[in-house]
């Protein structure tokens, strides 16, 4: 489950909530690909900004839906009761593993995210992604953290940002020396992806490829026959996304992007968030036109 | 309102929810003490972690139980339409002023921060304080945007880190040349109060001051009366708490001092945050004791 490629697909919204028809078309899209695992309510979900109502049903639409791939489901909140709450919901909406982000408002310290992983991981019954995500949660990892969190119970993955290609070797080199041997260790910044799995990363935690999935597979495939070259020539096809990432968000990004195709209904983000700039939004459709894409 | 001492109660917590009892009971306490402003459902007062029926009880509890002295409710949520709804509560409980941060999951641009305050301002029928937090909502307002924000309608007051004694003056002089005159300016790092006050700041938005009203009110006075000095001698003698302010944040450590004089029952903080180390609860202790202080 925890190798090759797994996708976050962005959670369409109506007016009445969820949008089901366009959500189960985005998981149809993935699965039909032949991702490995379907990450929904990722931070390209928006979990963060949803009901739980809301969550136990995009968790139960999103496992429905994917046949035979499995389904990880976000369930960072706030407080450990939410998340155990959540946990439980993912769990009877039949998911296959869960991602756990230690989210914030007051900053938290090392001993306060153990403190968290701890509760949750014993209540569980499917394994568990450690979810790092900095810009979000406020909260960094040791590496000596990541060791003792990854040694609790149900720990099967940890979603790391990633590392540039000069410096990915290293930092996998420095994740696996403190993490026990099955625990599976994948990059998240996509344009670290190819690059990590290159360097000897289990899986692409990837955003893009929750819209892009045909483009992603072709780099983890190539990856996987050996042609390290190939996957990054094809990664760097997609260095206009990259840059569009880093001065706007992913999520924003490829929110834009999925409207452009037509397979969410714009702005499709819950205020205060707003759309990218129309001048972004150019961009964007460049990107996706460069690449041939179409919905 | 916007004046002198604004104070930031702690939110007791208990098996069944919120502790009643031990609530009003803090608000007595400040109220009859004769701040000028009670600030409930702070970050101090936990917020962030609580369910919208909760903070409609705290925000009614609240302004029953001070009286005459008007009380600020915090108001700050993921969503704008979480925001609209606890604005609502927040005035339908009688509250004389609201309290905006733009709390965040995805960073946050400038013009969704104005946008968020846009939508909330244009809703109230009473002030709204804009309540910068870097540390919990990721986000720094330029000086540029405060004066863009509190020209919004119903805007009524800035609660800003503030900045140290040599810098102070500056700080407050840059925000002036910015704001609308009828804007009030407050410093909320309470190491930074006397000298902010000192400087001219309107008022001092106070975390300790929620505990220890009689000691801050001695401070606001001797600026009052025009003895600088005399309010900064007696902030010094309240350093061992900016100290471990910095150290612990100041919710955890004012929780850990209200614990010790019996007013909350530890560790009255949400999971996953934890109480303070046993050796920081003694600083907390002698603190106290330095400063003479009982329940």
């Amino acid at each position: 489950m925890f190798t090759g490629l797994s996708v976050f697909p962005l959670t369409p919204f109506d007016d009445s909530g969820i949008d089901e028809k366009r959500f189960t078309h985005l998981v149809s899209r993935v699965a039909e690909a032949g991702v490995d695992l379907i990450g929904a309510l990722g931070s390209t979900g928006n979990y963060a900004y949803l009901t739980r109502e809301h969550r136990g049903l995009v968790a139960r639409l999103a496992v429905e839906t994917a046949g035979d791939v499995p389904v990880m489901i976000g369930i960072g909140a706030l407080t450990t009761g939410e998340v155990l709450a959540l946990a439980e919901d993912a769990q009877n909406a039949g998911a296959s593993a869960v991602l756990l982000s230690p989210v914030s408002y007051q900053t938290l310290t090392d001993e306060e995210v153990f403190g968290l992983y701890e509760d949750v991981t014993k209540e569980l019954s499917v394994p568990l992604c450690v979810y790092e995500n900095p810009r979000t949660t406020q909260f960094t990892f040791s590496d000596e953290l990541h060791g003792r969190v990854a040694a609790l119970p149900n720990v099967g993955a940890v979603k790391t940002p990633g590392a540039p290609l000069d410096q990915a070797p290293a930092r996998i080199a420095a994740l696996r020396n403190t993490l026990p041997a099955d625990v599976a260790v994948g990059f998240s910044l996509d344009e670290f992806g190819a690059g990590g799995l290159g360097a000897g990363a289990d899986v692409w935690f990837s955003v893009i490829g929750g819209l892009l999935p045909a483009e992603c597979l072709a780099i983890t495939r190539a990856v996987a026959q050996g042609d390290v070259p190939q996957a990054l020539a094809l990664s760097e096809r997609m260095a206009p996304f990259w840059d569009l990432f880093r001065r706007y968000g992913s999520m924003r990004v490829i929110t834009a992007a999925a409207a452009h195709l037509g397979l969410v209904v714009p702005p499709n983000l819950p205020r205060p968030l707003r759309e990218i700039p129309p001048a972004a939004r150019q961009e964007v459709a460049a990107a996706l036109d460069a690449l041939d894409v179409r919905a």
